[in-house]
């Protein structure tokens, strides 16, 4: 017989019962987190029209290089989803008749064929809340106190950076940064934290702006911005007012909700995907252990709109978290090893097999998580692997337990046997 | 601006909130049950290799023609996974320290480019268990017992329908049946119920048998055969011999766990997938209402083997249930639409958006799940949605309830208000 390819596919991994038993209580500790806040669920397909996915209202055009394409059997051009966001937009759109405001989270996969690092993938799990319907920042406020609620219940500590935007947009504008380049000055300036400061005003310089320009983003880099430094641009330009204006307000619900303090502004935050229009936030490990933010958000008030052809806007905010960075944090902090039992009584039968599975559905009935060795494993080795797995409670079902009616547990930490009348021969 | 395509891709679909809410509590109840049954979670990938998912020891000729594939930026050759056997097998092959008996559950999207009908989907959602390293009929008896188990908890009343692959296989030796015919044949058979007894035969006459062998076929067909019929063939073919032996043992294990009457033995169900080696079971609801299976499975000794590509026989059981065609029942029999609010309260705040949202924290942190009106919505308005919603309790919040440091909860099944002191103005 020929061995098979039976290795998995680069940027894919399988997850282990150890693992997922971590990510599925990650996940299901996010997800009653979001109903708590009142979200409910919704469920988009994987597969979609290339269309779709590749809209100017999606990802842009860096997430289209990494997009999975592909043609099904009635030649239609597919590709998989790479995010949730679109899916939910696609949705809003589809369905006019859904009531306001819409909030809504989805968990699932996404994919995307781009470059491998710590805690990214190709293939992995996204945890999702957008809201349609609410204009003012008490949903942008709203979400990072989730977040923040989420991550306490999680016992990792976070710190939120946001910004504005129109902040960023409206100061390049005083700088006469003109519109074609607007998007990749913002890109560049996004990198502030991550690469050297002199291959920054490299990149700046590369794009060929104007002396005055580059001057003028080189002085904002260097004067560490806080808010009151975007006041003197209120009067010269509406963007920067406006942005101002919604960052205030978000400050002032982040102060009175007591998270002021995970709460930072970072003026050069400005968040790869061009679908932004308002606030934007990134979510990263307080410790610094892992550098890629661990979620992130922002409004995106125009992509419903575009994707059903009108002008109407659609107040709309999005935070999005990252089961498998997460998890990647986890692991790096240890997090990932404490773990109990995820069986309550493991019964070992000696030639009661039958006896035994009838005896593990009565105990199922009262709401124990019960294993039977089922594979004939003698009761040495059965117990070495309750104590291994840390199971707390044994039965050994022998033929003498079964003609008694009765049987034995054993508590495996003290080691105490307790009795019990069960009828087996019905 | 150009309106976007913004449609599903057929055969697959968009759950909306009220449908996902039923499915996400069907898929949690086989969830428990599956870990009730000391099963544990596995994660594995949606990319996979081709080669793997085209592996002989996979689905066999019928499915390979559904698979979707893809080539990544890397020029790999990829394939959407079709089932959650396939890549638990990889992962048993991939992993020789495993512990044995493993026994697994996973709960995940798979695709099947075929044709759609009702409950079958392109993209859909399987919950599958399975058990490597058992080789007595009481691991199918177990997972017979769970699905009758989980079922029960759905309150649907389900038939399952059970054979052996070795019995047919058998029968059909000694009817002379060329081996190179033999899958064929056991797929006709396995249509008995489905089609018309005179298509049934056209179809077995084309593949241009003996006329001997179409004559004790035909017979078989006739007899309606129960155990007994096999009996008279035991000294005639080995397979007949252990096939009978294994399933008289499983009737027994099904007799004592007292599921003997909702388990059906059918002589003609030979499920399509090669990758069978024993017994074989479909799950089908008891009032017929879908005609498609909405579970199936059964024992599949020589996959892990294969895709090791050494002889060694991996005793291996598997049950799949399929999570949308369970949706499509119940939303046939009505089940679908009984449902509470997924929310506790509902704080409808006037000109107190910040107080409201100090408050919801702090009703969230006693567990309940609160929703803020957040849209602006005047309080008639919000109240309408209340009552829509079937939302138990609200708070209308307005400046004079924060200056006061108390506000009101609402009971909306009774009408009553209670008075609760909150300290707003910190």
């Amino acid at each position: 017989m020929k061995k098979m390819d039976y290795q998995n596919v680069r940027g894919t991994q399988d997850y282990l019962p150890e693992q997922e038993v971590v990510r599925r209580k990650i996940q299901r500790t996010l997800e009653d987190t979001f109903i708590a806040y009142g979200c409910k669920p919704l469920e988009t397909p994987i597969l979609n029209y290339t269309d779709l996915m590749a809209s100017k209202y999606a990802g842009g055009a860096e997430i289209l290089q990494e997009i999975y394409t592909l043609t099904d059997r009635g030649e239609r051009d597919l590709a998989l989803r790479y995010d949730l966001t679109i899916p939910f937009a696609k949705v809003v759109a589809m369905n006019p008749t859904i009531s306001m405001p819409f909030k809504r989270y989805e968990i699932g996969k996404v994919f995307r064929d781009g470059p491998i690092k710590a805690g990214r993938f190709r293939e992995f799990t996204q945890c999702d809340v957008d809201i349609v319907g609410v204009e003012s920042q008490a949903a942008e406020a709203e979400l990072m106190m989730m977040a923040v609620d989420a991550f306490k219940k999680l016992d990792v500590t976070i710190t939120i950076q946001y910004n504005n935007r129109k902040l960023l947009y409206g100061l390049l504008q005083t700088f006469e940064v003109p519109e074609a380049q607007m998007n990749r000055v913002i890109l560049i300036l996004d990198k502030m934290e991550k690469i050297e400061r002199a291959t920054l005003v490299k990149e700046l310089t590369e794009l060929g702006l104007s002396e005055k320009s580059l001057q003028d983003i080189v002085q904002f880099l260097d004067a560490r911005p806080t808010l009151k430094y975007f006041k003197s641009f209120v009067s010269k330009n509406e963007f920067v007012s406006q942005g101002l204006q919604e960052l205030t307000e978000l400050a002032d619900y982040l102060f009175t909700l007591g998270i002021e303090k995970q709460c930072v502004f970072n003026p050069f935050l400005a968040r790869g995907l061009e679908i932004y229009t308002g606030t934007i936030y990134e979510i990263f490990l307080a410790d610094g252990m892992i550098k890629s933010s661990i979620g992130s958000g922002g409004r995106y008030d125009n992509a419903i709109g575009g994707l059903l052809g009108t002008n109407d806007s659609f107040a709309t905010v999005g935070i999005s978290f990252g089961l498998d960075v997460i998890y990647t944090a986890f692991e790096l902090t240890g997090k990932a090893e404490k773990r109990e039992s995820d069986i309550d009584i493991y019964i070992i039968p000696i030639r009661t097999e039958k006896e035994a599975l009838v005896l593990a559905t009565a105990l199922r009935n009262e709401g124990n998580r019960v294993e039977v060795e089922l594979s004939g494993k003698k009761v040495r080795k059965a117990m070495d692997k309750a104590n291994r797995e840390d199971i707390q409670k044994t039965i050994v079902l022998g033929e003498n337990e079964v003609t008694a009616n009765r049987y034995k547990m054993k508590d495996m930490n003290s080691g105490e046997e307790q009795l019990f009348n069960f009828v087996f021969d019905k």
